[in-house]
């Protein structure tokens, strides 16, 4: 039987897959409950303050069954929250072991090992769990590394500008390319730029109707923003002198401990030229989202402010290139 | 039957594309000889200097075949070149119709089909012309518009700098990257690089061993440069004052005229950033295949170097890209 724990754990993986980002800020899972080599229920969290993936397998399970084994790609949350906690739910009458692929990293939550066991229920873990915390990198990011997970985005010319040399963005990229941003945008908890992009663009930051509104987090040392701004239509969050100090680099790490008190998991740096420099330049990115479009300027403000060489490394991997027409968008992850 | 010329022309364009650039100067053409709707022979032109795809087509012909229709993806040649004139090649008795694809734009070897109808035989033309075009775009390109097919090529960082601010550019790409800028370099026939990349970057300009090596031509003006540097081991093309004028645009103009003197059918433009800012401004330009790498500089020697606005087109469609591990390449073709 525990041949077929990979089997069936990545069923239960693909399962979990089918929940899209209305689960945020919880974890994708996907449950399978499985009876003398047979599935017999399956289920996934669909959305946040709905039913787990275990009670959703446990509601659809046929009459009874006895002896079974629950596949879970998360360990079954010990605590009460929107729901009831799982592990109450799992009847050592019905399921006598359990296989999960990866550890709740979220303190409150975890612990659902211990109480499964304590009701003499077999547990197998980690089976999977590299392919499992994939589908939960946002999550698993922000409890592991406690910040949000940080996605670079950035619309450039062919020779690698983000606006004319007088501030002037818009528009570099076409409409298909903008249209991806604002999906891009209705999948991330929060979207952050610098007070200069805030005056000279004055963008709404949203995802134009595409799905959920990204918070907007704005950078303003000095307090300086007038109220006036579209983005102040959006509840911001205005971080100034109050919690940063003087020096960007360190002010990096300061804004994503903020984010990070504020169960903010994902952020999208969207600009300008020197809040993306001290991102890149301080390693504190997951993803970087490149814009071309088919256009040089020959001069303009530039992508990246930090003088380089070619043999310094990036630790850039290339995942995906997509086109846009005649615009093209290439992901990068950063390799730790 | 002639409902049916379309479909047989297709197979032959089919056929025309199994040659590779061994033909070149030579366009690529397939031949197919059908009698009662079914293909009895077929043949293509391999290399330069070997048999025509009529010639090949005729020689695998069955025995007594009559009244039988020639397909060819370009005007059967009048001229006496390394081969006899294909139209010598075909006999009324067994060819009584000859449908053809495009009509040859090289006036040395046109005037196939005044041949063809002087021996009574029937003739369609412009079947699937733009098709049968597109697999000699050097060829049309070099004779319709009297100069080379222009690529232009360039190795750049996300940032969009092609050398470090010191004119250093070793290497911002990776071993794949640069194999893929070989195989490009032996399909053409020339391949196009300023004084200064010649003196900082000494490069060979071959193909490594790819294949052919194309024809090294260099811009200077001043005849300047030390003939110790490794490019003159390759017979190169020197443009200087001889010829050039001390206006960059003009001198675009001058250089490709002094090509086609030359049968340049295509040529790689390989830099550096001033010569490719002349080829990009003048419009003169084919493709182009930007080579991008997963680091920014922050400051360095620019694709570049004319002031335009993110309102000014650049008439560029974007045909492939390509990943080479974390690199990527990206081809734009120029619309005209």
């Amino acid at each position: 039987m525990k041949n077929n724990d990979k089997y069936f754990m990545k069923l239960a993986i693909k399962e979990a897959k089918k929940a899209n980002n209305e689960v945020f800020p919880n974890p994708k899972v996907g449950c399978l409950i499985v009876k003398d080599g047979k599935v017999v229920s399956k289920g996934f969290h669909k959305r946040f303050g709905g039913r787990h993936a275990e009670q959703v397998a446990i509601d659809n399970l046929p009459q009874n069954i006895t002896n079974a084994t629950m596949y879970v790609t998360l360990e079954p949350c010990a605590h009460k929250g929107k729901t009831a906690p799982c592990i109450d739910l799992i009847n050592p009458s019905i399921i006598n072991r359990v296989v999960i692929s990866s550890l709740d990293p979220n303190p409150s939550a975890s612990g659902g090992i211990n109480a499964i066991l304590n009701k003499k229920i077999l547990v197998t873990k980690n089976v999977c769990s590299i392919k499992s915390k994939k589908i939960n990198q946002r999550f698993f990011t922000y409890h592991e590394k406690k910040r949000p997970y940080i996605i670079i985005k950035a619309a450039l010319t062919l020779d690698g500008f983000i606006a004319e040399s007088n501030g002037v963005s818009k528009w570099i990229t076409n409409e298909k390319s903008r249209q991806s941003v604002h999906f891009l945008r209705s999948n991330c908890d929060a979207i952050l730029i610098g007070n200069k992009t805030a005056i000279i663009d004055n963008p709404s930051l949203d995802s134009h109707g595409t799905g959920k509104d990204p918070i907007p987090v704005i950078i303003d040392r000095s307090k300086s923003l007038k109220k006036s701004l579209k983005i102040f239509k959006k509840n911001p969050i205005i971080l100034s002198r109050d919690i940063l100090n003087n020096k960007p680099m360190d002010n990096v790490k300061i804004i994503l401990d903020e984010l990070y008190k504020r169960n903010i998991q994902s952020v999208l740096v969207e600009g300008g030229g020197f809040t993306i420099t001290h991102f890149l330049d301080s390693g504190f990115f997951d993803e970087l989202h490149l814009y071309y479009a088919p256009k040089f300027l020959g001069s303009g403000l530039s992508i990246f402010n930090t003088i380089k060489s070619i043999k310094d490394s990036s630790n850039l991997v290339l995942k995906k290139v997509d086109k846009f027409n005649s615009d093209f968008r290439v992901i990068y992850k950063r390799k730790y």
